[in-house]
């Protein structure tokens, strides 16, 4: 029987008794590590990266734009993270998609079964039909925007009508849709504050929780309220993979801490 | 001196007096032309479909969902496109990007820099910090999704309060931002009723207006307000470039009787 997407998470992230998700969002114009000057050495970095941490790591999602930099080469070095993680963990197209119907089938079918990704970000913007053809395949996720972690997100996502915020509405309109438990939120650990309304509207969705580390995100809260009775994933990016010297060593380690910070609070 | 995106924008409709955008939207699991099979005769057609409208069509709107599904070979296409336009028209990246301020440098680097398009499509959900990093040079331009022209449109860009629509609130961003004269607006034709409250916002956002065609926006409406003291393109997808047998001339066709009709309003 296929599992669904928010159960294979689970039971990847019950296993590996972890619930770290690394940003794999390196830049070779910003590596510290001087080994790695072209994009073929930044391939096999990542993928020595991936061998280095998987063992505690449910968890990748590497952001698209830092490939998308690179040109066709940059979807070759995607391409390769997927086929080398190999189904050991969960991997994230982080891609923000956000179109028509037509359109976004098309962008599913390249994610899910051309690159064959887990799972995708998804801007709510544009409504359920931009959402809906994501979801035909019960065991590949979503995560839907729903309250970022960057400053403007104040902007538009505070709008507040009949008793409800934006966010809130974009988390009512996740938990209608989410018939095949396969959809979860972006949450941003920023916003410690409001994750209890956003928890209580739903109590099964997943929450993928970025904005720990560098944005300053508030750690102890976003474990404990993602995780009330389902899985919440926290991201960290540079706080990992740009750690110390940006050797192998420094990157494990600054996963293990973090991990280890994750875990006090489960 | 650099012309702002809007000028140039201006400048080359008045010049072929056309406010026509072709979306690029070939898919080869739904072309009619017999003799389009492969990856490789698809960019040649798409040649060819620019050569046979070039001269009526100032702008073409590549949408990204068309082309990532063929992976690499799909982004050589759309290099292609841009590299034969040639700066004969304006090339719109229909991308919809939106994320942290970082990642859209990044991604604003690849489309403007790395890619060589003269605009892309935004979405506003995560605010002005995933706006800003695509205005740095002026003469690039970006439309910001405002009021989408597909069904789910209402579930989140109809939210009310404080006497104004979500939709209107974008737009109010908008005009904030454009301080380099390098900013549009999307505003889908099947919105008739409300274009003029988003006119009134801003007189000189350009817009972009899709919806007409296949999904039955409002022509004489939207020609007229979108070019309200400012410039409105009208895109056209499966209206022109699936006419017919799908021919080279079927498509010229369509576009210049799209093109008249457009004119009978300007």
């Amino acid at each position: 029987m296929v599992k669904s997407y928010n159960t294979r998470l689970k039971n990847i992230c019950l296993n590996k008794n972890s619930r770290l998700c690394i940003g794999l969002d390196f830049d070779l114009d910003t590596m510290i590590n001087p080994s790695v000057k072209s994009i073929s050495s930044l391939e096999s970095f990542i993928v020595d990266v991936i061998d280095a941490t998987v063992e505690i790591c449910p968890v990748y999602k590497p952001n698209f734009a830092f490939y998308e930099k690179y040109g066709s080469k940059g979807f070759k070095i995607l391409e390769k993270i997927v086929s080398h993680i190999d189904g050991k963990s969960i991997v994230i197209a982080d891609a923000k998609r956000g179109d028509i119907g037509n359109t976004s089938k098309m962008y599913a079918q390249s994610i899910f079964d051309l690159y064959n990704f887990d799972a995708v970000t998804l801007s709510p913007y544009m409504g359920s039909d931009s959402i809906n053809p994501f979801l035909y395949n019960e065991s590949k996720g979503v995560y839907i925007l729903c309250l970022t972690s960057n400053t403007s997100s104040k902007d538009f996502q505070y709008k507040f009508s009949e008793e409800s915020f934006l966010y809130q509405d974009v988390a009512k309109l996740a938990s209608t849709l989410n018939e095949k438990n396969n959809i979860g939120l972006v949450v941003g650990g920023t916003n410690s504050s409001k994750m209890n309304s956003i928890r209580n509207i739903d109590s099964k969705l997943s929450w993928l929780v970025p904005g720990i580390g560098a944005q300053g995100g508030d750690l102890k809260n976003s474990v404990i309220i993602s995780n009330k009775n389902s899985i919440g994933i926290i991201n960290v990016s540079r706080g990992i993979i740009y750690n110390g010297n940006q050797s192998l060593d420094d990157i494990r380690l600054a996963a293990e801490s973090y991990n280890m910070q994750i875990k006090k609070y489960l």
